[in-house]
């Protein structure tokens, strides 16, 4: 790493977003800018939605003598004076190198590579503020977790992204849960990057060829719903050196965090919507007592159903692979019916016989499950389509929750 | 079921074991004999290895003027009128229909399915007391998890049964903890069968055309070892039922046990035997305290490796897509990385900080691991092939165990 050739110039980086899972993914990046000097600029910006935070008594950080001690402060401030966000990443010490900045316009300003990890009801209102602020050449990485399914059609985040924009930009999605990645505890992830080639010679299989000019490439693609758009692709100036797997690689392996690139960018951001609503079923199936073997058929029911899935509408376009063999698919499902949130809470709603409304109520402090969403999004999607009778499991979760089927009659409808 | 037209003869059915496994899958058949009558004979016969046991004062069997508590009895009157195998399966109601027979060979006597469920040291012994002594027509499914593997090669089990006795075998496996099926929570299993065509039609991949006669089959197989068997098969008498996947699905199918049937022999026995080699470094792992991050990678990882193990050393005579949606595949491997006996005495060994050859001892009762007996025969055949780098979590985990490896190496090491 670090010797991928004597470039003139270096890609600036800027993380936008700053939840747990966005200061998890700012510490990593910022700790490979720092250790890879001859392609990234050292300095990381990340944008912070600016807040007032107050370091109580109790903290490591605090000291009655300092001025950041006397009553409530912004948060950035706290974060580049403390290296910490106090707030939404408690207790992991950040690198010096990450700089905390309240302008999201400022904060993307010259940047090549810009990073998202934001919540998802932010990305649009958030994309649209910097549009035309950017570098038009700029690259994007999502690390928005799922995709975007309505009754029309699925949508992934990253490509929402790229068209608001008009830049590329690829999705990270993996078995991570935020605080243990934080916590340097080994972990994996999937990257998956796959722009139109600016020599437009070999076209992916859901682009139509390209046309360029000196630096533009424009190209046609067709997401499932079969809505054609046009994007028109800056190039990269050649005194940087290429955003490709490579860099990406540079940029986001850490000897905790192993990454594996890949090209299938629907496969890694379908794998980590299915996913919830598979653990839900898991939830319920373990908080019934019916044991690992029963926990284990959902899971591998819900495996084959994500297969069926990503086949049933993004035909060549996915790699089914993507879901057997990477972070973002069996692993990150694994996690998800281990102790993520949604199996936690759909477990908890059948041990206190209560709806899982309820379990949100008490349990999240008035965050949504994203397993319960998706399972009516997708419910709606495939009865559009009239194949709801082909996902049975997915189907089986929906109706659970719409209170037309019970759990015990899961295994037998999914038999089918 | 139970409508495959009108045949004059019956299925006799014999199931050659009676511990937990053996007592569990007994139930299950007996159940579906009664159950399909058109198909199976009621009486399904149990051999079981004769021993004297107690019925104890507490027993809710126990009756003081029964003479059957009146000191030490057979195991096999006890099952007989008690219908529970009180020293292996305790608790559990057997079907009235299940006779339990001390003398293998009376037990095994004019059976035309033979259903092999013991542990595997006694398979070859149990086999050579029956060989010839059986209907020269009858087929056996084997219920023995795992593969035979030496530095030689890989052998079946399925397939030392079929060779001894001169039958065709098949293959049960899944995600099956033998007390939650003996309680009827619900679970999934897999069948493997794919028997010679008896009119020679359509070889598999793995055999040579046969030749027929009249009602012999005669096939060549060829093993991973490149080690050539002649076979010859009688066919089964055409009033009694085909043995296919739609009369085994009636014979072992549950409203609490779902059966797939499918042809993968291979893909459903080795599932069996590489999973628990997985299990033991899921176990360090979580040992280690790295979380359920760490502990999907190493699943992930496993996955990736059995479905490699599988296409490097069967090739076309496998099915990779068994290992990653079948109950064989996946599915066992998630059991058995969440409450199996590899994985929790591989986690003790680390909170212990005790050999996992000590956890062993006070743990299983004298009882040994398959898992770490697999790691090291799995070594021996990839070191002679000069393939250990291939597979580094196997082979971590066979170091690991030899104590050339810590665990804190796994993850660099199964990251190239």
């Amino acid at each position: 790493m670090g010797s991928l050739g004597p470039y003139q110039r270096k890609h600036k980086i800027t993380v936008v977003g700053s939840g747990n899972w966005g200061c998890a993914i700012a510490k990593i990046v910022a700790e490979n800018a720092a250790s890879n000097p001859a392609i990234f600029e050292e300095k990381v910006e990340m944008w912070v939605f600016e807040e007032k935070v107050e370091i109580s008594k109790t903290s490591r950080h605090y000291d009655p003598s300092s001025p950041l001690c006397q009553g409530p402060q912004n948060l950035t401030d706290v974060i580049n004076e403390k290296h910490e966000n106090i707030k939404y990443l408690p207790g992991i010490t950040l690198p010096s190198n990450l700089h905390a900045n309240p302008s999201l316009v400022d904060a993307v300003k010259d940047s090549t590579i810009l990073v998202f990890n934001l919540p998802h009801q932010f990305i649009i209102k958030t994309c649209e503020q910097i549009k035309g602020k950017i570098l038009p050449y700029a690259r994007g990485i999502s690390c928005i977790k799922g995709v975007d399914v309505n009754e029309e059609g699925i949508h992934l985040f990253s490509e929402t992204i790229g068209k608001i924009l008009g830049i590329y930009c690829g999705a990270l999605s993996g078995a991570n849960i935020a605080s243990e990645v934080a916590l340097e505890k080994w972990s994996e992830s999937s990257i998956a990057y796959d722009p139109p080639h600016m020599d437009s010679k070999a076209p992916s299989p859901n682009r139509s060829p390209s046309t360029s000019t000196e630096n533009l490439v424009q190209f046609e693609h067709k997401d499932v719903s079969g809505q054609l758009s046009q994007v028109k692709l800056q190039a990269l100036p050649s005194d940087y050196p290429p955003v490709d797997h490579a860099v990406l690689k540079s940029l986001f392996h850490r000897p905790y965090f192993h990454i594996r690139v890949v090209s299938d960018v629907a496969g890694v951001s379908l794998g980590g919507a299915l996913k919830n609503v598979v653990a839900l079923a898991a939830g319920w199936v373990d908080g019934m007592g019916w044991g690992d073997n029963a926990k284990a058929a959902i899971m591998r029911v819900g495996l084959l159903e994500m297969v069926k899935f990503g086949e049933k509408f993004f035909g060549a376009t996915i790699n089914t692979r993507t879901f057997t063999e990477e972070s973002a698919g069996v692993a990150d499902l694994i996690t998800s019916c281990s102790g993520g949130r949604n199996f936690r809470c759909a477990k908890l709603s059948i041990e206190r016989k209560q709806s899982i409304e309820k379990v949100e109520e008490t349990e999240l402090n008035g965050q949504k499950l994203q397993g319960t969403l998706t399972a009516v999004e997708v419910n709606n999607f495939l009865k559009k389509q009239g194949l709801e009778e082909e996902f049975p499991l997915l189907t089986a979760v929906y109706r659970v929750l719409e209170g037309s089927m019970s759990v015990e009659d899961i295994p037998s409808y999914i038999e089918r």
